[in-house]
């Protein structure tokens, strides 16, 4: 047996072929959802279930488990803070997790969720929840399984969290989410209250799909994104896929009639690229060099989307080259463009929903999901529970499962516990923007004259380059000295509508 | 150990999974040239490094043998036809191939050709041979090593000619290419002595890129190019890659002042391309699925980058269709525009000669191969040697290296031997193309109403459906009732140019 320098060595090694390998499922990814012609889309399956199938073998060979028991042993572990112990820490919980799941159900969980994807594609189409029920009640059934295969202690929901949130806990989001949840709905019932609305011909008019790309392309390299690292390309459903170092994608899309989805898409998009391109490259292919949870992802595109992107500050700076880039925004005022850019009102769909009434999109998915893992919600009564949530938190009424249950890909895809990362993401950015301004200064003027790069450095330095140092409650905790709260995006929220509204 | 029809399945379920593998290298490659950023290339080394490295280690799994060796004792083979031996026969010939070469010479080579590709880009650029002369000098070394290593009887370049060109003999292909270089240069003197030259306004003239695109895709399309199984990108330097069946992808390059570099570039590629859309599905990633050899591979790319593509019947159906998208071609006629695309001269760069020039340049090439191989020619004196048969063969003077012996990637990647599979493809495809005409009849009148599905199905059933069920050499012999011959090419370039010249 090596000692527990050499085991630690092995292991780098093993950690950075497995990444470099995983990787190729990236490239696969990206290019099915690109460029890849549609008849290629079965050999495609079996390129990904190849690289999945050899990457999970990869993950769980026992040498690893004993490399790792030799340098858990070891005084690398000393300083929890140091490289080896972050490498060590986050190597023990993969393995673990990967080699709890027994192969029957991770081949059953792939295999439904292929099925699945194309049974809710169809459905969703055809508004038939009945069609996608059977496959709803498969994967809550494997997932329950999935969780009671990895462990839990309070409840099940816990251990589907605790992958996209490692560490997180239901009942902690429930706590961040009840006076979220309460907060935003008075919020919004003012809002509605005012009957306020944008002007029109800001939100649709002639936006030229090239005009737009060349827009959008220059927004993102004004934050800050690299090009010469990474690309933007057009898509159905945005996404930000990391290659490699060096390697970051984004992709949007274009609508004629209004350019701004598709500019707020790449600005979150680019949001996570500025993420994975500011990783520390001396530490690739490892969790030191690797980011920290999907919520902390998500605190990074939600943060130039919507703290700076839909900021009176970046309208300052961006909306002359708006105007010179599409004519049809002559003559339109600051005061417009930015109430346009921030107009709140409750809608069925949480991909288009504003910044306010978003979270209270995903605390619907929340409350349904753990429902339904804990038994307490039959899959067969989820459309009558969508609705009377929807009217509960939203006000609205759901017309039909199109609109409703059937909106989203996620269920398909076995990816209960990964909503609430997207409020938790809206929490985290304006915590950490609290902070940045305390630490940097008021950042407003900066952003006004097109200097994006302060905050960047200052995300850079913090957040970026640390890596898995830290997990995502103690990096909050030490970067703004606070647990996360509710707090700061209720007060960014209150303040921005306040005033666009005249509350 | 198991019985021969279970030690054959495991061979079957090995082959695919190893096509399926191999086919991630295929994507890797593809996207280098197109999409990656240049920032993603020392990553994207990484992973074709890995993918490679694996594959080699699937491919001389000491398992394999021990299978081989029960399945081809059993009656399995006893039809050398029947899809179990021909797959046998071509499991056989690559398993022992990548086990004779060792573990080190595999990386030295991989090694070597990296730096030596990179210091080759800059040679060229730079038109400096004695950059590029010891890494040249290095190749040669190796390349003779691995001949050695993988075993020859008459000559040491029939081990790398091998290689390309299975079965193939450096002593049967001199033999083929010396009546065909005595030939050619004999039409070709005749034509330089015509002195005539294209009408002006076809060859240069203004084609807007993006119409070229379009015309481009309308072309292969018209051909039976699927492009709901393929695509057609953009590229310095123009391919055919196949990331598996339904997905088979072209690329070309545009020139604003020359639109028939980017169309016969198409038409190439397609010709790959169509070959690869028409091998059997059910065999897929087995050799009674795959192409024959790069000879083999070629002679259809040239089929319809030439014989099809070139041809007056080919101009009768398209020239109304060019000139709808090139405005500049309005009131040329058929004639000019069919001499145009067939304009033969003498010159320095092998991509951009014409039909018959091309062969000669190619000739050069096998020739110098064999004797830097043989050791009688040394890789310093390659310049001197390339400017003499220049000379001698095209009576053309070579200005400097740049033009002349660097031109080439080839040596820089070790691929001594592929060469003359370019020549090769020549002779097979105007044979091919003589029999297909005499079991069709006369394609001419079909091609000058758009009709080449005729000509593709010959060729679907006759060459890209049997796969590999037979070598080149038995293929021609089965398919034309004779051996490969110079002839047919002759026969075909002595009409074409004979009538284009008034010779």
């Amino acid at each position: 047996m090596p000692d527990a320098r050499s085991a630690y060595a092995e292991l780098l090694t093993r950690s950075k072929k497995r990444s470099v390998f995983g990787s190729l499922g990236s490239l696969l990814g990206w290019d099915q959802r690109t460029y890849m012609p549609k008849a290629g889309s079965a050999h495609r399956s079996d390129q990904l279930a190849l690289v999945a199938g050899m990457s999970h073998e990869m993950a769980t060979d026992p040498r690893i488990g004993e490399l790792l028991a030799i340098a858990e042993a070891s005084d690398l572990v000393n300083d929890p803070l140091s490289d080896a112990a972050v490498n060590l820490r986050e190597w023990r919980r993969g393995y673990d997790q990967a080699t709890k799941l027994p192969q029957a159900l991770v081949e059953a969980l792939s295999r439904t969720s292929s099925k699945a994807y194309d049974v809710w594609v169809e459905a969703r189409k055809a508004n038939d929840f009945a069609a996608f029920r059977p496959f709803l009640e498969e994967m809550v059934k494997l997932c329950r399984e999935k969780a009671d295969a990895l462990g839990w202690k309070e409840q099940r929901y816990d251990a589907l969290l605790d992958l996209y949130e490692p560490d997180a806990k239901t009942r902690e989001v429930q706590a961040l989410f009840e006076p979220l949840q309460r907060e935003l709905a008075g919020l919004i019932r003012r809002i509605v209250a005012t009957g306020k609305r944008a002007e029109p011909g800001i939100l649709e008019n002639d936006y030229p799909v090239a005009v737009q790309e060349t827009f959008c392309a220059e927004s993102a390299r004004a934050i800050g994104f690299d090009f010469d690292a990474g690309r933007l390309d057009v898509t159905t459903h945005p996404f930000c896929s990391t290659i490699g170092p060096g390697d970051v994608r984004l992709t949007t899309r274009y609508d004629p009639r209004c350019a701004w989805s598709a500019l707020y898409g790449t600005l979150h998009e680019a949001g996570h690229g500025l993420y994975n391109q500011g990783l520390d490259p001396e530490h690739r292919g490892t969790p030191r060099g690797a980011s920290v949870s999907l919520g902390i992802h998500e605190s990074q595109s939600r943060m130039w989307e919507n703290l700076v992107g839909r900021s009176r500050a970046f309208w300052q700076f961006f909306l002359p080259r708006a105007q010179a880039a599409f004519p049809v925004l002559k003559g339109k005022s600051l005061d417009a463009m930015v109430f346009a850019a921030n107009e709140s009102k409750p809608s069925l769909i949480r991909v288009e929903a504003d910044e306010a009434t978003y979270n209270l999109h995903i605390i619907l998915r929340f409350r349904l999901e753990i429902d339904l893992i804990e038994g307490r919600l039959q899959p067969a009564d989820v459309p009558g529970a969508w609705k009377s949530t929807m009217k509960e938190l939203l006000g609205v009424d759901v017309p039909d499962d199109r609109r409703g249950c059937l909106q989203d890909v996620h269920w398909s895809g076995a990816s209960f516990g990964y909503f609430p990362t997207y409020a938790l993401g809206n929490l985290y950015a304006s915590q950490f923007l609290e902070q940045a301004k305390s630490e940097i200064g008021d950042l407003d003027p900066m952003f006004a004259k097109g200097e994006f790069r302060p905050l960047l450095d200052w995300l850079r330095l913090k957040i970026h380059r640390p890596g898995k140092t830290r997990r995502a409650g103690p990096l909050c905790q030490h970067l703004t000295g606070k647990p996360l709260s509710h707090q700061p995006l209720m007060r960014h929220l209150n303040a921005k509508l306040g005033a666009l509204y005249n509350l």
